[in-house]
């Protein structure tokens, strides 16, 4: 069984993020990608939301990955953890998300969680000094 | 003087996350996206690239950031790196992005960088986690 994934961002950013992801691993199941744009009422993301981690949670483990850690798409991710038992990693970039969709498979979500964090810190490089270090 | 940045990545990854950042910080001047989609020629990506880099280089300092540590836009600008004197950043996520926004006016790059470095890895949290320790 396969961990569930929702993602919540401002703006295209976290369905951006998934079709990035899905060029270089491939069209995934199991992800859902939600975003707040200019004028949109944030109730009805809640509601969408709500709607998308119950549905989730009748399939298996779920993890909710935020843009970041602030904003409406955090905050209602952040509420809806008082109702819901969910997993819920903040500030996910390109590599780790990829990290996400290859593993899931393979592991339970607290597992893939710790994986993540360990993992994650590690995929924003300054290029200029691995450059230096590698001379 | 501000800091230029070019943002490179796989698909409209680079292009979200300019427009998501800038519903939270408004519109910016002196960043450009480029973002190589299914089918799109590698070379031509690099030519559009080098050109971009030439322009920002003669407004001031240059930070580029791909998108993750491999893969053609990655590979690309690495490759750039020989002929050209630029910062490059891989693994860029929203919370980093907006704090090189906020901040590429008041310092130089090579600070910038630094501050970016500290503070990004700090960016991704395990948001169950957290709220176990503020219990």
């Amino acid at each position: 069984m396969m961990v569930e994934i929702i993602m919540v961002s401002h703006g295209d950013y976290a369905k951006s993020m998934l079709e990035s992801a899905q060029m270089i691993v491939g069209e995934q199941d199991h992800v859902h990608t939600f975003g707040l744009h200019l004028g949109d009422d944030v109730d009805e993301l809640r509601e969408q939301l709500t709607e998308a981690i119950e549905k989730a949670q009748r399939n298996g483990e779920l993890l909710v990955l935020t843009d970041m850690f602030s904003g409406s798409p955090f905050n209602i991710t952040y509420s809806l953890m008082q109702y819901y038992s969910f997993r819920h990693i903040t500030g996910v970039n390109l590599p780790l998300l990829l990290e996400i969709l290859t593993s899931r498979e393979s592991v339970g979500v607290d597992e893939l969680c710790k994986m993540i964090l360990d993992k994650g810190k590690e995929t924003i490089i300054d290029v200029n000094k691995f450059l230096e270090e590698m001379n």
